[in-house]
């Protein structure tokens, strides 16, 4: 799958997200017809969040096609390594 | 799948959960043998914590079988009802 369909879950307003997602799946039609939305650590929830909001309200004829969840190891600003958990939504039409 | 095959995540310390879980798995031992983590709202993200940290570190023989991600209706204080999202991640033997 193209790097380009997928959505990166930050620090902005969940209805950002839910947008981006949109906009995405609207930009895709005919062509992968499929979006991930990727979050780590405290952002995992609202990854869920907006993958909810866009199945109930906005773009109703998708489902979940993969969820996946796992542990990356990262280097914090200290140069410490890490582990933190992240989560992986694949919403693709139906 | 029983009941008493659930773990609810709630306000305690992730390793509180862990060791939830792997007792469960402890108990277990030749019957079903997989256990199930709930979580809603902000307690999504310990779910997925403690889901990874029983994989990786204490029942290294098990695998994620579903994870499933939903909404809820549930009511509030002031008796205003509120969409939640969920998770639920079923852990089980190899």
């Amino acid at each position: 799958m193209a790097e380009d369909n997928v959505i990166y879950i930050g620090k902005k307003p969940t209805m950002n997200y839910v947008l981006a997602v949109v906009t995405q799946f609207s930009m895709d039609e005919g062509k992968h017809a499929a979006v991930v939305i990727k979050a780590r650590g405290m952002s995992m929830n609202q990854a869920i969040d907006v993958a909810e909001i866009v199945k109930s309200r906005f773009v109703t004829d998708t489902e979940y096609d993969d969820i996946k969840i796992g542990t990356e190891n990262l280097q914090n600003k200290e140069g410490k390594n890490k582990n933190v958990s992240f989560i992986e939504i694949t919403l693709k039409k139906k």
